[in-house]
C-alpha cells in the first residue's frame, strides 16, 4: 500500500520476534474513500473478524477516507483496536474514545492491605508480555507507562494500557500502573481511573505535594466518571530527597505502600549498586520505618539478575529481615523465590497462633483486652497476627482447622 | 472461711513459689461484724501484728462489717498493707488511702545526668523480686506497671508499688516506675509522685505531645501535693513512628534520656530482632543521634539471654561503641557485666585526664578558654570528662590523687 | 634589645623548627622615636628591604615613637608584614589595614559544583605550611582559623590568613578558609571577604540560622566593599544535631558542600572513631544522602593516620561507594592517593560516554528529550554525566577524541 501525504502515523511494533501486537500505518486523505490493507499470519482463520474490527473503528470516527496498512503478528482485538485508535486520535485531533466492552473478570477491587509479596512490571506497549503475565500468579501485575515505554512511544502505550486494563486477564492480581514522573504523568491518569486500575505507581517521589496532586486528579476523574471504588497509591522512592521525605510521603492518603527503587538511588548518589548494598541501607532502613511508622507496607527494589536464583532468594530473605512487605519482579520466574521466601516462616506462624488464640480466648469470656501472658496485645498486632494465619492457611502453610489443633496439643 | 455475696474481692498472688507476698478475699457484707481469718507461715512470730495492721486498716476505712481471708506467704507490712487496701478500695469505692509512714531512706533525689549503666525491670505486682533488688547496686531499679503486669492485676500493682516506694529499701539506686501507655498511664502517676518516684519510663512513646501530657499531669500532681522535686522522664521508643520522631521526644521537658525497646520495635517492623541487630541498626543509631543532639543519655535494649554472660558482654561492647550510655536488665547477674563494660576505659580515662588537667591549669592562669594543643575544648567537653573521672574514681579505677600523679609523670 | 613599658606584643613564632615566618616583640613608647632590631638569617641578601618594609608600616600607621625587635627565619614580605601590623594593632587599637598589593594570580573565582577531591588543612598561623602547599595540586587549600590555631593565637592569625589570600600563590586550588565557630567566627569574615576567599568552612555547624548569620554578614560584607563574586559555603557537620540538621543546612543559601568531622562527631557521641566506622555509619549516610536531596556535593572526614597510604586508599574506597564526593586531607602525600580513589573509573566513564551520546544524538536530531533504550535521561543526569566526561579528560583517562572513538566501535 502506498501512503500519499505527509501527515502519517506509525503505530506498534513490527520486525523479529513481535508476537501478539501489530504495526498500522495510515493517513487520513482528502478523497480516496476507506482503503484497508491487513497482513496477517492468522488470516485465515481470523482475517474476517480484524477487518470488521478495523471498519467498525473507522467507521466510529466516521471518517469518509481512510488509508490504513495493518500488519498482524496475531493480535488480540484489543490491541489491534488500541493501535489502530492511537493511530486514528494521532491524525484526526479526535478526543473520542473507542471502547471494547470491559470485561466482567476485570471488574474486581483490592483491599488496603492485601498481600504484596510479588508486583510483576509489564512495559506498556508490549502486549505479548501482557497476556500471560497472569497466569504466573503475581500479587500485583504492573502495566509500565515510564521507564520501559520509549519516548517516542508514550502516546500510543496509553491507549495498549488502557485496553490491557479493560480486556486483558491478569487472573486477580493486583492492577497497577506506573505512570510518568508528575507532574507529567497525571495526564496518564485519564487512561486509567475509568477503567478499574487497583493502584497507581508513582515514580521518582519526593514529597507529599506530588501525592496531593495525584489524589486531587484521580478524585477529579472519580467525580468526572462516577467512580466509587478506592484507587491506592504506591509512591516510589528512588532519589536522596525521596528518602528523607518517605514519612510524609508514606502518611499521604491513599498510600498503601511505598516501593524503593535502588538503581535511580544509587545513580542519584552518584555511587553503584552493590550485592551487599552498604550504599543503600541507610535509605532502605529509612524506607521500612517509614512505611511502618505509618502503618502502610515497604516494598522492595527489583532484583536484576534474573539468572540467578540463589542469589534472589539470598536477596529476599534479608529483604524481609529489614521488614520489607515484598519487592517487583521483572520476569515471572522470580514469583515463586519471591512468594516463598516473602511468605511467614514457622516461627512466625506460630507466633500468630498463639496471638490469635488469646484473641480467641478473650473473646469468649468477654474480655475487651487481649493478653499473652502478662503483656498486654494491641488491637494492631492482633491484626497483623489474624492477616499472618490468614496467609498462611491461603498459601497452604497452615490447616484452616489449625485452632482446634492448637487447643489439643 | 465462706464469703456469702457475689462482690468479693481477690487481691494478690497464692500458689506454688509465692513468697514475700499475701493474697487477700474480702467482701464488705452488710452484716456479721468483723471477721479475720489469717493463714501465715510466719504465724508464730508475726500472726499478732499481722492481725493488729489488718485491723488498723479496716477501722481506718471505718467498716463495722467485713469478711476477710488472708494468706499469707511472708509478707512485709507494706505488701500486706497494699493488698488489703486494694481489695478494701476495690469494694468499696473509697478513694481514701492507708499509707504507712515512708522510711526515711527513700527520701533521696537524683541529678539529671548521673550515671545510668544498669537499670533492673521489676514487675510491678511481684513484691518478692522487690525487696533484695536494691542489695545487687544496679543504678536504677524500675517498677513496672506496663508489661510485666497481667491486666487483671494492674489495678492492684499500683498500690504494691506506690507502698514500694514508700517502704522498701532500693539502697541509692535511682527509683522508677514504668506506667502505662499514655494517655491511659497517666492515671498511674497519681499514686507515683506523691511518694517520691524520680523517674518516670513512658512507654511505647511516639510524639513530644505524650510527654506534654505526662510533664502537665505531673505538676498538677505536685502542685496538689506540695512537692518540689524533679521527676525526671525516660521514654522508651519502641515503634518505627518512635523512631523517626525521637528528637522531638528527646528535647522534651525534663526527658534526661531515652531508651529503646526491641523486642516491640522489630515486632512493629514485622521482623525478628537478632544477635547482630541488622534490622535495629538504623533505629539504635537514630535513638542515639537524638538523645547526643539533646543533650541527654541513650539507653539501650535489655539482653534477654540471661543465662549468656559472655554474649551479654559482647552486645554491651557493641552498644557502647555505638554511643549508649546504658541498657536495661532483667536479672541481677547481668549488673556486674554491665557496670564493667560501660565503665570508662583506659584511653577514656586518660583522654579525660588531659582535658581535665588543661581545664586546671586554664582556671589557675585565669584563662577563660580551656585548650588542648591549638584545640578549644568547649565547656560541655569538659564537663563530661570531669564526669567520667569521678566517675573513674567512684569505680575504683582512679586514684583520688590523679592529678598529682599526672603532674609527676 | 630591651623593652621598657608593661605593654609589649609578642607576635609570630620563633624557636626549633620555625623557618618563613618571624616573631616580632614591639612596644609603643611614648618616647624614644622608631628604634628597629633586625635579627634575620637572611641578612645579607634581604636585610635592607625587611628594614624599608619595617619601616614603612611603622610609617604609615604614624607613629613617632616605637621600640621593635624582629627576629627573622626567612619569611616573605606578607608574613612579615601580617605580624608587623597585628602588633601595631594590637597595640594602637587602630582599625587600619596595611595591605600589600594583591596578586593578580589570586583573582580567581571558583564554580559551585567544581571538583572537590581533596582539601588540604593547612593551620592559620604557619606560613611555612602554606608557601608550597599549591605545588601539591590539591582541589583546595584550607587556611584554618579554628581548631588549628590556639586560643593565643587567634588575633594574629587573621591577618597572616588575610595576607596569604592576597599574596600567596595556591596554584589555582580553591581558596578556602575556616572560620571560628558561629557567632564569635562571624568576626572572622571581615579579614576574608574583601580578600577573594572562594569558599567559607563553617565548623560545627548546626542549624541552617547559623548559616543565614553567615551569609547576612557575607553580604553586608560584600556591599561595603563592593564585592560581585560568589563566596560559597561548606558547613561542616561534626555533632549528632548537625547531622540529624543536615538536610535544612544543606539546602541553605550558597552552600556548595556539606563536609562530615568524625572526630568531634564521634566525641560528641562518646564513643570513638574506628577503621571500621560502624559508629559514623548513620551519620555518613545522613549527610550523603542530604547533600544529594540538596544537589550538592558531600564532602568526608580527614584520615589520619597520613603514614598510612594502603588503608586511606581503602578508606576512600568505601567513601567513595557510600557516595561521598571528596575527603580532607591533612598532609600533601595524601592528595594523590585520594584523587587516584576518587577519580571515575572506567565504569563510570563507560556509562557517562552512553548518556552523553545519547544525549547529543538527541540534540543532533532536535529532540527535546534524551533517552538511553527506552529509560529517558533527566537533566541533571546528562549534566553530571557531561561532567564526568570533562574530568575524565582533564585527568587523562579519556580521551578529548572519545566520541569520535565511541563512535566507530
Amino acid at each position: 500500500m502506498e501512503f500519499l501525504t505527509d501527515k502519517v502515523a506509525l503505530i506498534g511494533n513490527k520486525g523479529k520476534g513481535i508476537r501478539s501486537d501489530c504495526h498500522v500505518t495510515m493517513e487520513l486523505p482528502e478523497t480516496g474513500g476507506i482503503q484497508i490493507e491487513l497482513i496477517s499470519k492468522v488470516e485465515s482463520m481470523y482475517g474476517n473478524d480484524i477487518r470488521k474490527l478495523l471498519h467498525d473503528i473507522i467507521s466510529f470516527y466516521g471518517f469518509e477516507n481512510a488509508r490504513m496498512l495493518v500488519e498482524d503478528f496475531g493480535a488480540l482485538s484489543p490491541v489491534i483496536a488500541a493501535r489502530v485508535e492511537a493511530a486514528v486520535r494521532h491524525l484526526s485531533g479526535s478526543e473520542k474514545e473507542y471502547l471494547l466492552p470491559m470485561s466482567d473478570k476485570n471488574k474486581y477491587a483490592t483491599t488496603r492491605d492485601r498481600n504484596r509479596f510479588s508486583r510483576l512490571y509489564l512495559p506498556g506497549n508490549t502486549p505479548s508480555l501482557m497476556i500471560n503475565a497472569g497466569v504466573h500468579k503475581p500479587d500485583g501485575i504492573i502495566l509500565d507507562l515510564e521507564d520501559a515505554v520509549a519516548h517516542t512511544k508514550k502516546y500510543e502505550a496509553r491507549f495498549m494500557v488502557r485496553n490491557a486494563l479493560r480486556n486483558i486477564d491478569f487472573y486477580g492480581a493486583e492492577r497497577m500502573v506506573r505512570i510518568n514522573q508528575v507532574p507529567a504523568g497525571l495526564a496518564d491518569l485519564e487512561f486509567l481511573i475509568p477503567h478499574n486500575v487497583n493502584l497507581i505507581l508513582v515514580p521518582k517521589c519526593e514529597s507529599a505535594e506530588q501525592i496531593r496532586l495525584v489524589n486531587e486528579k484521580i478524585n477529579e476523574l472519580k467525580a468526572k466518571y462516577n467512580i466509587n471504588g478506592n484507587v491506592w497509591l504506591m509512591p516510589i522512592i528512588e532519589s536522596a530527597l525521596g528518602v528523607l521525605k518517605a514519612l510524609e510521603i508514606a502518611q499521604s492518603e491513599n498510600v498503601v505502600a511505598l516501593a524503593i527503587g535502588l538503581e535511580d538511588y544509587t545513580a542519584d548518589l552518584g555511587t553503584r549498586r552493590t550485592q551487599e548494598g552498604t550504599e543503600s541501607f541507610f535509605a532502605r532502613s529509612m524506607v521500612v520505618n517509614a512505611c511502618k511508622a505509618a502503618g502502610i507496607q515497604a516494598i522492595d527494589s527489583v532484583f536484576s539478575d534474573v539468572a540467578d536464583m540463589e542469589a534472589l532468594k539470598e536477596n529476599v530473605i534479608r529483604s524481609k529481615a529489614l521488614g520489607f512487605d515484598g519487592m517487583g519482579c521483572i520476569h515471572p520466574r522470580q514469583i515463586r523465590v519471591i512468594h516463598e521466601n516473602y511468605a511467614p516462616d514457622t516461627v512466625e506462624i506460630e507466633k500468630a497462633k498463639k496471638i490469635v488464640n488469646a484473641f480467641i480466648e478473650a473473646t469468649a469470656k468477654g474480655l475487651g483486652v487481649v493478653s499473652l501472658g502478662t503483656k498486654m496485645i494491641d488491637p494492631p498486632v492482633v491484626k497483623r497476627a489474624q492477616k499472618l494465619i490468614d496467609l498462611a492457611i491461603t498459601l497452604g502453610k497452615l490447616s484452616p482447622e489449625w485452632h482446634d489443633e492448637f487447643l489439643n496439643a
